[in-house]
């Protein structure tokens, strides 16, 4: 018969068993983590009506999703986990208790150009609190808690979440006239460390910035210090403008419930060019980087919108949410070799058969299992060496021995995979020893 | 601006929060139990070459694939876990250890036509064992003992696992010269119950089996008893057929190490009509039925086959496996009432702040996930009416309320939702009464 070529598609993850596992543990973590906050599960469907999924995209999102007809039906492929969740409010809305705290943990899909760490098919893991018309800032300094709980669950301690306001910017370019521009101008600001001040200036006056525009921005982009020191600077620039204070107030109000919730300042910072989407977010903007990585990017973002879902409904939908993709995090620390490592198997223990001892092996995994050890058992005909092998390649801590002598006394052989020791005990004792 | 429609795809199952979270817990439980059998995580892609997923496929399955043009690449949606785990052992066989023990929980997808209870988006929750070449056939009894111990996990005791061995079956057609007529006449007899002897006697005579044949499948079909009654009975057939009498010992093997693995009678049966997928299963088949539910049909069905990968690959990989489809289950047991309750919510408590008590109640509810209790907390301005509703809609149990008095005295109002008392207590007696 001729045969297909076995072959994963580029661009999506398929790992192998050891690795799946490593895997499914931070996932766990990051859920687990959703939940202590309240959050609640979603689980929307990864296929929608492209013109459901599609009321607002366009541009470089447009492109890369997976569209396709089935039968006379317009179909597209979730590409975030924001969009079905606007959906599912809209349509919901009535259902719902708000505010609505829900987490997503799922795949979604982009048809991104294939290259190192980029992923067409990748988990992301996000959690949003909206609100029924309003939404207290108190939830926007919530936001950075929970993430400081995920990421020391996740294991890192060396990390930082950078916040910022979009008012505030919006304000400043609002107040010097240059709301058209700000596009370029984030993105010449943003380069800033790595080009130095002057550099930034020519870029700026080259797209026509005024001189005094020029030194406004400057002046706030090299604001440094602690966090209150940042805000009062922000206060001492002298810009009068309606949002660019709104801001201010903002930030000031998540500062302070940052510290109320006992976040440690070296674990968050003010960064006022922090931007993220344009024209979604409206309020509080969240990066997170790992100090010693910070070339790997944000890890975790997010921010505050005024409207979840005005493209379905008149219903007024405040939010603030993050995510976390969790795919490319996972390639990335282990390309750093960063994935935390844990001891955590599957299976606790493998019993294997000296021999034929089949019978009394199965009894035997069936009672680890019943006080709630994972157990595997090797049933196949082979020298007890594969057998050795088989659990060492799995990882398996522990592995009993099970062999005529053994059925006899009923005291069982335990071999410690790690150091190879080997204890005789009862069922009862290699219990007590595993739990 | 004008507004789409929300809406979400038929035969796309999207539940509200309380369901989603006894959906989730049936998940949980069904992984739980697989991780306690030892089974290795395996998270392939939804997305695959259409060339690779559908190697094997013809006939009504390739009808039902998602299947669609990205550039020049011709993809398919997976329409089952048993494929992408034949493309990943061919794939990865020099790197896995085998028997490989796998689990996959995941969606898979199939354009069915949009009727009550089918879903085009479902969840399957696979198990299977593969063998490098060889599988000892007490894999087939543990695969029972794997259904057995789901089931009882999930709530449910009156229910049967009904096994077969396909080499009975079809040996007893070879033997008979009627191996061209097997899908009809399984097709026929599989109405006995319904019909009646005679009718089914009727119906072979019609499609021209002969006489002698009719009576050796007659008594064949009639066979009844005990699990060794009806095994006898198969012996004294009187059969010469070597595929037959290999049936007969599998079988004979399987119910032996089911009685070693303590599953009691009342959970199994030998049902000598089941047959399963006719071009797959070669050994083994397994359906499960909830007793007083028979109507629903099989609630988790699968089978032994002699060669998983041979589309992809020269080595024989015999496995066995089974399949829960939880979408469809979750739905039809919410249709007949039988989603076993639970009183797990995400969170165990509400903190609601009386007024503006909310420094307080951040500090509370941290306090609170410090020691691993869910907790969620109301932020917004509100009634404490409407707090409370909130957590009535969400079922949270306890809601602590926190007054200025509370401030004052350090001494909370914890409340029980469901009983209405409320308790004056510390922080440290609420985890204690909490956990």
């Amino acid at each position: 018969m001729n045969k297909v070529e076995p072959r994963t598609l580029p661009g999506f993850m398929e790992l192998l068993p050891n690795d799946q596992v490593k895997f499914n543990i931070m996932k766990e973590k990051i859920k687990h983590t959703y939940e202590k906050f309240g959050f609640l599960p979603l689980d929307t469907p990864s296929i929608e009506l492209s013109d459901v999924l599609l009321a607002k995209a366009g541009g470089e999102t447009e492109k890369q999703i997976y569209r396709f007809q089935k039968g006379e039906v317009d179909l597209s492929l979730r590409f975030d986990h924001t969009v079905p969740l606007a959906k599912y409010v809209a349509l919901h809305q009535g259902e719902l208790a708000f505010p609505f705290k829900r987490y997503a943990i799922g795949k979604v899909y982009r048809g991104e150009k294939a290259q190192k760490g980029r992923y067409r098919e990748f988990y992301q893991c996000d959690i949003d609190i909206i609100g029924d018309g309003e939404l207290s800032i108190i939830n926007d300094a919530q936001i950075p808690n929970i993430i400081y709980n995920t990421f020391k669950e996740l294991g890192f301690d060396n990390f930082t979440i950078c916040i910022n306001n979009r008012k505030i910017l919006n304000g400043l370019f609002e107040s010097l006239k240059l709301k058209e521009k700000t596009t370029d101008i984030l993105r010449i600001i943003d380069k800033i460390e790595k080009i130095g001040e002057k550099a930034v200036i020519e870029e700026l006056d080259k797209i026509s910035v005024k001189k005094e525009a020029i030194d406004s921005i400057i002046k706030f982009v090299t604001i440094t210090g602690k966090t209150e020191e940042k805000i009062t600077a922000l206060n001492e620039l002298g810009i009068q403008n309606e949002l660019f204070e709104k801001g201010i107030e903002e930030l000031t109000d998540v500062v302070r419930y940052l510290k109320v919730l006992g976040i440690k300042e070296e674990y968050f910072t003010v960064d006022l060019k922090i931007a993220r989407g344009l024209d979604y977010y409206t309020g509080t903007v969240y990066e997170t980087f790992l100090n010693e990585y910070r070339n790997i990017g944000s890890i975790c973002s997010g921010g505050r919108y005024d409207n979840l879902a005005q493209y379905y409904t008149n219903k007024v939908l405040p939010g603030v949410g993050i995510s976390i993709g969790l795919t490319r995090l996972y390639y990335q620390l282990s390309m750093i070799n960063q994935i935390k490592e844990t001891k955590e198997t599957i299976s606790k223990i493998l019993v294997a058969p000296m021999e034929d001892e089949l019978a009394e092996s199965l009894e035997i995994a069936n009672k680890l299992r019943d006080v709630g050890i994972n157990t595997d058992i090797y049933l196949e005909e082979a020298k007890i060496k594969k057998k050795m092998k088989y659990a060492d390649k799995l990882k398996i801590p522990y592995v009993i021995i099970v062999g005529e002598e053994e059925i006899e006394t009923k005291i069982l052989t335990l071999k410690n995979m790690k150091t190879g020791e080997q204890k005789k005990l009862t069922i009862e004792e290699i219990i007590n020893e595993i739990k």
